[in-house]
């Protein structure tokens, strides 16, 4: 079905909108969320506000990245695409970070990596599976990413036994710690290059089935090379802006809101952060585009595990607020836990609602734990 | 082979009668064991005689379920029939609760679990594999009862890491983890009757060639309805009176045998209450039709992680002997490895005597520690 | 192509030669390590002389165990081969427990299992799959030996649980916990035979397309059998007198090099050990034989866990140092993720350098935890 000529006006040249509109409509939040702050509002209202208006932001990024993307050629633009996939949840954790909101920021790690597994795919395979009784999909690319993801639960897994077994608790830090933790990152950094070399040249054939980001606003035409880098340069500044507002507000809130800093890094946080993945993986699954859907969650977990975590560690060294790979015993277990189900539900390449209920149930026993945690 | 006209005679209109003769038989236990407590023989005695009158009781109980089931309809009956397939250890454990034996309740459910994952399995494979060399089952209900088992290991992981991670015990109890296991069982349950919906009705035609319950008693003719009811009436009745007698020589036993309740709740509990899935896996194994025994061994062991165990927190805070989802470190780390053993095992669809004798190995291997666990 | 007709010479008479010229010239460190320990040279010099001289002698005691296997028909042949394959990691550990290092037996023995997984496979994927894009083995037997490996988890975990749970460490050491080490080996013992008799006898059929051993020194002439006994003979014997040097040598290397007795074991012993595993499993590799590939790496692991492991525990007690199934929290955890891994990757009977890397990446995250334990 040929899309209609499109209409040249001058919304159509606006760097910032998205492919859906209700998301475009999401932008009025940018201002408001700076006025809001000025007017020092109350610090949930700013703290929905700046959340909100990163929403749209964090999908004009991805859109005008994919642009850039498809002007690189498939490898370099496919590792832009992974790579710039991960830049909101970067700067939101950077700004975190250099407020010194270190377990918040190792909260909003765990919490998208559970997010996605548990919350982004069982939501995707309800919805999906309720129109289509059984759903299949290529199990090359998950597969993979199972693989993976034991291996960030190794990375894991391995500080906190160094703490531990030598120490008898998970809170302790000290310089082999944190020399471990760099060591650690370095390896799944590299792992991620290596990732990128198998997925987009030696084996790019096995992969190229498989669109990560299915062009969702075809019906406009094509922005060029210099408008996608304009566009990708505002948002990322206005993405900047909205998180050191976002991130002033995460002490009060988490005061007026009653709950705990890990609930809300590991619930709230991902949730919001994650929110982009949410709608377009359940898109793709009630479209019975599987493939797609499990890419999306898997790899969005997959990316913050090799990519997003461990250059995190090596930047809050750099920052002077150093941050380690050892997290709480409750995140540990909630991302084992993920990881094994994801991989028992995605092995044998079939899915369907009750499979995705089976996730949702897991996200809801982790959710109840993560509540009755004290502070 | 058409079955001989079966004679109408008195017996077969007895209401407990079950499809096997030695368990007929059994019947006998049932006064022994009430002329036993009352005249205060020795309680290894009265245990035993109680335990050996439960097991044709539970039998009964099955094939009038399976009756009565007939007679409503496959949504219906196979709801009547999965629900009621656990009332013999219901009832048990409700007197155990009752008289205070939260430690040995939790371990029979344990036990139950491990003993039907690698004991039942583990014999129904060796049994099966000497005869035939290769045994084929369908995966699909194997590999949807692995991931909820896997879901059950999240339900008992998540509130033991909470009392690991901030009390440093296992041992301690407060509101907060009361709560925890009160919501995580809610999230259970209503897992179980999702399950139910998928299997009896939006599934129905995937599940349907897999019969949970084949007749094995074909050859006399089926029951009324009415006496279906009066049959599974009487023989819940007399499984409450055996209960209660072998509830109140769990502690003069476990002392006469220099056994720890723990040893006792895992090991002889459950052999002892698993008696029936038992013989009936073996059988089909025998007969090479391992889907049956391997729905049979799978599915006893998710029916109690999913609705046994969770009912039973709330049936324990309703009757004042609050029970949490918190258990030992042994019997948190024999059910995992017997989840994952068992998972390993199935998911080629493809058995042999060796894979039953693998199970059966870590069944020594926990049973062993079980063992030497001092009091 | 045929052999060219062999060369009748005193060499070729020479019974510790292997099919390898570079392994043949390694042979003149036997005297070298002996002269250096007479001259009481540098530790380093003596422990890298004698371990460098057993890399050939191992090669050569499996060339003739091979050899005398062939003469010995199927069934004995491969049970001969299957247990001597051990009896260089076995007479270096002998020599070690009987000079009182415990914990570094169990750090090679759980550093051997580690190294096979991980780094041997690892390479020899990476290996295989730089030539070819992608590799296919049969699953049989990796899912066995994957199956069995977790059956290992369970028996290394039990002990574990039992320390930290009633004593809150891992290094508590009592009777119970020695006779339940025994007991568990004694388990392990006997799945091994039942393996045994699973592969060489009632399944045979199903494994005999997999040699284990394929011979690589087709060239010369086959030994007769008495010339192999004596091979196997000189062999073991001078394996056993370099390891007395080599043993002799741990505790001043260990602190020449400013290295924990850990880390030399689990990584520096180990990949001496396995030095003959990993150069054949990595040529298997590059010719596209990854079923054979395959079976060494797993195979070397399996049988550490089940055969050498307990047979060490059983003679530990018997030369009056006993040693438990008790490893470290490094240890336990290390090997739990490379099985876990290893699983994930062998269970699609495909594999790709991608994979390879992901082994040698949890291979590096696992050396690198080692490394920072402190003394």
């Amino acid at each position: 079905m040929p899309s209609p000529a499109p209409r040249r006006t001058l919304w159509n040249k606006f760097p910032l909108k998205t492919g859906y509109r209700w998301l475009n409509l999401l932008l009025l939040f940018v201002p408001t969320a700076v006025i809001l702050d000025l007017l020092h509002a109350p610090p949930l209202a700013i703290f929905v506000a700046s959340a909100l208006a990163i929403a749209p932001l964090a999908s004009a990024l991805g859109e005008s990245t994919g642009v850039l993307a498809a002007h690189c050629g498939p490898a370099v633009g496919g590792i832009l695409s992974a790579t710039m996939g991960n830049a909101t949840e970067m700067i939101i954790a950077f700004f975190a970070l250099h407020a010194g909101h270190i377990n918040v920021v190792k909260a909003s790690l765990s919490g998208s990596i559970i997010g996605n597994l548990l919350l982004v795919l069982g939501l995707s395979l309800v919805a999906g599976g309720i129109r289509n009784p059984v759903q299949r999909f290529s199990s090359t690319t998950s597969s993979m990413n199972s693989t993976t993801l034991m291996i960030a639960v190794a990375a894991l897994v391995m500080p906190a036994v160094f703490n531990l077994t030598l120490f008898g608790t998970l809170q302790h830090h000290d310089v082999n710690l944190q020399n471990l933790s760099l060591w650690t990152s370095g390896v799944l950094i590299l792992l991620y290059l290596l990732n990128m070399l198998f997925v987009f040249r030696t084996h790019r054939a096995t992969f190229a089935a498989q669109p990560h980001e299915e062009g969702i606003s075809q019906a406009t035409q094509k922005p060029s090379r210099g408008q996608a880098i304009f566009s990708l340069g505002l948002a990322t500044a206005l993405i900047a802006w909205m998180s050191e507002i976002l991130v002033g507000q995460i002490s009060p809130v988490t005061k007026a809101l009653g709950m705990t800093e890990l609930f809300v890094g590991v619930i709230v946080v991902a949730l919001v952060g994650n929110a982009a993945e949410n709608s377009t993986a359940i898109i793709m699954a009630r479209r019975n585009k599987m493939d797609i859907s499990m890419a999306i969650a898997t790899g969005a977990s997959t990316q913050i595990a090799l990519f997003v975590a461990p250059v995190l560690v090596f930047i809050s060294v750099a920052i002077g607020h150093p941050m380690t790979l050892v997290f709480n015993g409750f995140e540990i277990a909630a991302i084992i836990l993920s990881v094994l189900i994801v991989e028992l539900i995605s092995s044998d390449g079939e899915t369907n609602w009750f499979e995705g209920a089976q996730l949702l149930a897991v996200y809801a026993i982790v959710a109840v734990a993560f509540y009755f945690v004290p502070e």
